[in-house]
């Protein structure tokens, strides 16, 4: 049921990872479910995980071992290791240590990704009996089916590519990522990997990947939920013949706009295929005091189960826009100095209906499958998007038989 | 669709209250859309409002009026009179004018409520039109006629009646409600009137009424939108043999507990009709530090989609109620602490599946209408109770259809 069209495209490799996938058997239906991927020697890794107080074991022992070089990434699907205690740990550390036994190299070098159900443990022996088949399917063409294998309730797998060119040379970026419910992303984001043949050194890799988060998955919600198992990942294999990346150059600057493209695409996707999704909503919230100002009262919008019923039912019902602005709790927020837009219709001009607004030209833009909302709080110049989705049957429908 | 088996009561009169109501046509389906209520000379009137920032005109006059011992209440349903600009507030003025004309008083003495559709005029000629009808039917049996004519997307009109003994004489409490959608009450409520024949002195009555409201209405939440219109009032009419109450009194104390009862019944109504409500969950969050932080960390849980759509389809899907906790932003939150328990059946215990947890044990629990959640947080001594409901499809009917 997502929003728009997409072909997941041809993804070019990047030199220096490769991506194994198979059967574990975790999933329910039989599908792929767990990916193991592996980098060249010299790659730099940077990621950044759930701010969840209750992040899942896998999320803990990724957070520690990114301090010793990752040369592996295993992820698995239909289960998420969370809420899973001891057991869980014990279960996450096994993972690494059985994986890097089979590849020769150190447990800690492996970092572990969990997603699926919570509260329940991972079958580790049946993750730990198809290591072998995903060590054979390794190969640098496999991202596809890797963006298939990390899915859960995703109705699409979801991936991007993109070269930039720096001194004449190419720059690749390959992304996937997935997710579709639990979705407020903070300060991290559902499972999302990104490769690039770049050469940078980590530390200003984790640097440009927590500016790119911020600016793409931490301004995308589905339904408010942050989940307790959200990593981004971004590996540098360096394989590029671009000299090595220094912060603040031309550069710099180049790789920063296309990782920054990267994940706001992938960002977008994630919204397209929002549980029960019909509709992607962009609510641009713009003079506002600061941009912290715009994000929140752009997500309180987003948040509203009114306003995303409405906008299932192609309800311009503005009254709901507007009560959400008013309850999100910013000071001295003036009614008068608000208006709001569907599109380009003006629908509220100094906190009242605009006079020359009429049902038709509002109904109009909400049966569109793509809306942008604006609105324009009046008392500053600070200005941000968020991406959302409505909230429509098949959203209750979902959640309500998921573990069914 | 309201949960549980719930009669209006009979209700009592309380001398110096006399209801009218009548059919303005305000509402689409012909029904008794306005009430007025009169207030004897004596009475003291309380009351607390929204806190959404973009508050209607009749809460702007009301809260003005609240100063000037008001003598009559104004109510219309089928319009909220909100987002309507300037012309919304010479509307509010008017229908206070209008009515203290006929009734011989003073405009400033009305207090103006309005529920219903945000955004679209208030038809000021058809509800001064049936002001005199409404007049003509000012009765002390009215409640439940009055109950019924504030009705929105309520299913059931509420009402609550109560009588405490003081010093041998009778007090007596009346109140109804209404309320259903929109529902995150703070520092105030959806509309609420509560009437007593006690003696109080007004800024006595106004701090009881915040203290009760602190206890009943701002601790439930149907979808987390709090409404541009929301108001609870109490009137104290004096008719009582009861000598005038002092603060810190027994007598005191006995009214608060009188008025904190029949708040948090009507509260409670309001939860068991939300809209499309199958359960009614009570979320407490016990050994919490500090009272605010179990309040915060019960909505985070009642506010959760994911949450309300697992009790919807009876699924004891903890894991969610888990990761709720976990995205409260609590601070220094420990997992291993965390114990929860679906009514007596103990589901997490230090933060992981309780050993002695069986789906069936919380499958039995989960297929009840009424369910209590208790989350402990073990980190200090408060407890506080949040109300709530489950999500349903008829939720997302409800609201995709509300203006059709």
């Amino acid at each position: 049921m997502a929003v728009g069209c997409y072909d997941f495209p041809v993804m070019p490799i990047v030199a220096g990872i490769s991506l194994g996938t198979t059967i574990a058997g975790i999933k329910q239906n039989v599908r792929d479910d767990i990916v193991v991927i592996e980098l060249n020697e010299q790659a730099s890794c940077a990621a950044v995980f759930t701010q969840n107080a209750f992040c899942a074991a896998p999320v803990l022992v990724a957070r520690a071992n990114l301090l010793h070089s990752p040369r592996w990434l295993l992820i698995n699907s239909g289960n998420a290791n969370a809420g899973t205690g001891d057991q869980g740990m014990l279960d996450a550390l096994a993972s690494c240590t059985e994986l890097a036994a089979k590849v020769g190299g150190n447990a800690q070098q492996v970092l572990p990704f969990s997603t699926g159900v919570i509260g329940q443990p991972l079958p580790i022996e049946k993750l730990t009996a198809a290591l072998p088949d995903a060590i054979k399917d390794l190969s640098e063409g496999h991202w596809e089916k890797a963006a298939r294998a990390i899915m859960t309730t995703d109705t699409f797998p979801k991936g991007i590519s993109k070269t930039i060119t720096i001194s004449g040379q190419t720059i690749t970026f390959n992304g996937i990522a997935k997710g579709a419910g639990m979705i407020q992303p903070n300060m991290a984001t559902m499972l999302g990997f990104i490769a690039t043949d770049a050469q940078i050194e980590q530390r200003l890799l984790q640097e440009c990947l927590l500016e790119a988060v911020e600016q793409s998955f931490n301004l995308i919600t589905v339904d408010g939920d942050t989940s307790t198992n959200d990593a981004c990942v971004v590996m540098a294999t360096g394989q590029t013949l671009v000299p090595a990346i220094q912060k603040n150059s031309v550069a710099y600057k180049e790789f920063m706009a296309g990782l920054i493209a990267v994940c706001k695409q992938l960002a977008e996707l994630i919204i397209r295929d929002g549980e029960g999704a019909t509709k992607l909503i962009r609510i641009v919230v713009s003079d506002a005091l600061t941009e912290q100002e715009a994000i929140h009262v752009g997500k309180t919008i987003a948040h509203s189960p009114l306003v995303k019923t409405a906008f299932f039912a192609s309800d311009p019902n503005w009254g709901r826009i507007l009560a959400a602005v008013g309850r999100a709790g910013i000071e001295q927020m003036r009614l008068d100095t608000v208006q709001i837009y569907l599109d380009d219709v003006c629908i509220v001009k100094n906190g009242a209906r605009a006079d020359d607004y009429t049902e038709v030209a509002g109904q109009k833009v909400m049966n569109q499958s793509e809306i942008m909302v604006t609105v324009n709080l009046g008392r500053g110049n600070a200005c941000q998007e968020v991406l959302t989705c409505d909230f429509s049957y098949d959203y209750v429908k979902i959640n309500a038989e998921y573990r069914t």
